[in-house]
């Protein structure tokens, strides 16, 4: 009888050319590139141009995967009359996204998006996923969704989507470099899900929905916002005290460690060094700041990043409890102007483009996915009849 | 580095007591319960309460799951108009299924099937899943969808719902036998599907979504109508040439196996003997088309079996290709009046129910199912805009 491995750590199941996670190095490539080199460089397009083809595009390439992406970004009727069902049931917003993508097969366009796997389904599920989430978010609010601009990029489109405003450059961007730090991360459970249900040769659109359903946990969709609401709570304090945010955040880590709880934003599963993802994020967070007029709110967050590091250093001592993903996330999706509810959501408009080509990447291998579990319940069981029992 | 098993066969992840496959003896265990004991003696409902509670219920509780589930037998009205949506585009079965299951959330009842784990939630989605089956499969076909029935049972109101008749009992014990057969068989694709997203802690409407995609797949759901096809074919061959259909059966397997075609019906992936499953769908068959007036198809299947056996012996000998599920799941589905069309989707209708206790074990086990990926892309890859690609 062969062990159990739990949660199928460490096991390896597939290679892929998608990206590589070294948590020791403390270094994240999508497709070759550091992570570092293509967010903030690349906007989302030629990301997912690059995953989907394992190469940049030209820049005719790049400009004909906008406008088709722009023509694909108008949801189906049905897909509207879901999403206004379940904001008048006040359903949270990735229950309406996963909905929303799974009518997408409703959609008029042809080639149809259900029923196959190839890039341009992937396409069509890329760009409908930040309209569903944009409309849901609105309709969730008792405000009217709002018809996309075709002219836009992605992420600029999906603010402005939200917002009903031209987003400004730096915040677009800075939106551009999050879904593109995000885009990818190795083998992932919504990531997974998305293999195990192309590896039995279904479609794209079934393999996304179940990576959404996946997301949607909270041991993996996370929840960014604790992290942000720490800084908040820091700054209040002081502003209160009269002391030092640094003074006021060391009390506060104090606090929080010796009453047994977790400082949120720092220490990872994978990652033993600072996460890549967050230095990428921090200096997108800089860069937008500057010049949307919160700078304050920027080095504020810097001084409590760095007292945070400090005292979990001297009171978890090799514990390695570094800054992760979630403290820079926080800090930049608030400067775009995200409430803590559509972070879950906005991850998954980014991930989705990983999604695909592992979707795409799996249908290449094509191998059925399937563990085994061992059976410990009873055996030879005696039928009695209800009358009986 | 760490050897990579493919498709993590042979990899146990996790303990069950909802089932155990044994290829080698050819036996089935559901909860305790030989398959052979259970199928052919129990109504769905009791198996439900099996898997859900590892015992088989009392008549009480049997009655009041019975009353619940037909309580949760009605659509919400967006979950028909997407249905009809679909419809309209073709989309097939499963898609319909899929987004109808999805919308879950929308139903007016309370306790709310969505965003949560629990029986309650189990019950909606089994309960649903047979109005949602023949409500599109009637939509697909141009006809009104039909209003379930509270006083029949699980399977004689999806037989009456498909039909807008009551069915004949043995049509219906026909049926009841065939869903228990199929509610579970170890860790299959789409099991393990709603196992993943189960651990991120995610909820029961999204775990079952993700599995119909994954059942969705032809190298998971299958099709049994082809053994039926060959059936039909070798019975039209008969009487044409006035030959017997043992004698066209073994021209037609010889003639499929030197034309290097694969005989439907026969061989298994685990089971090595004789699939325990098909023991217990031969004999509803045989006692229902003693009734419904085509014993005379039961008889010519099961020489056309015999003599497929008897060939696969002489032509693949030690293969030990054996009857499979399949060749008597096509008899049973085309006796109670399905269509090929619809054998899929009436499998989730039975395998609903074992996904939704997995579902279960799983949030007992909780641990997030997270395997790993070696990759072998590209690295340090330096970037060049647009302009100079």
């Amino acid at each position: 009888m062969s062990e159990i491995v739990r949660g199928l750590e460490g096991v390896k199941f597939a290679q892929t050319r998608l990206s590589k996670v070294d948590g020791q190095a403390g270094q994240l490539t999508i497709s070759g590139y550091p992570l570092e080199v293509l967010a903030p460089n690349a906007c989302f397009e030629e990301v997912l141009f690059l995953l989907w083809n394992d190469r940049l595009p030209t820049m005719a390439e790049l400009k004909r995967l906008q406008i088709e992406m722009a023509s694909q970004r108008y949801l189906p009727p049905a897909a509207v009359g879901v999403l206004r069902e379940a904001a008048a049931r006040h359903l949270p917003l990735m229950d309406g996204l996963r909905m929303g993508v799974d009518t997408i097969g409703l959609c008029a366009g042809e080639p149809h998006p259900a029923g196959a796997v190839d890039v341009g389904c992937a396409v069509a599920i890329v760009a409908h996923m930040g309209t569903l989430a944009a409309a849901y978010s609105r309709l969730l609010k008792n405000q009217t969704p709002i018809d996309p601009r075709p002219e836009l990029g992605h992420a600029a489109n999906y603010l402005y989507m939200l917002t009903g405003q031209e987003p400004h450059p730096e915040a677009a961007r800075a939106l551009e470099t999050y879904l593109n730090t995000v885009v990818d991360h190795g083998m992932n459970a919504s990531t997974f899900t998305a293999r195990v249900i192309t590896s039995t040769r279904s479609d794209i659109v079934s393999a996304i929905v179940g990576a959404i359903g996946a997301l949607k946990g909270p041991l993996h969709g996370g929840a960014p916002g604790p992290a942000l609401d720490m800084v908040f709570e820091i700054r209040e304090r002081a502003a209160k005290s009269g002391k030092s945010v640094a003074q006021e955040a060391e009390a506060w880590a104090h606090e929080t460690v010796s009453a047994g709880g977790r400082i949120m934003g720092f220490g990872h599963r994978v990652y033993k060094v600072r996460d890549p993802r967050a230095d990428v994020l921090g200096e997108a967070a800089r860069r937008m700041f500057a010049v949307t007029g919160e700078a304050k709110l920027y080095d504020d967050a810097r001084v409590v990043e760095d007292v945070m590091l400090r005292v979990l250093e001297e009171l978890k001592p090799g514990r390695n409890l570094r800054t992760n993903v979630e403290f820079y996330t926080a800090l930049v999706l608030h400067g775009i102007g995200l409430d803590a509810e559509q972070f879950t959501p906005t991850f998954a408009v980014g991930r989705v483009g990983g999604w695909t080509a592992h979707v795409l990447e799996q249908v290449r291998e094509d191998r059925l996915i399937r563990p085994d579990a061992e059976y410990t319940g009873a055996l030879g069981r005696e039928w009695v009849p209800a009358a009986d029992r």
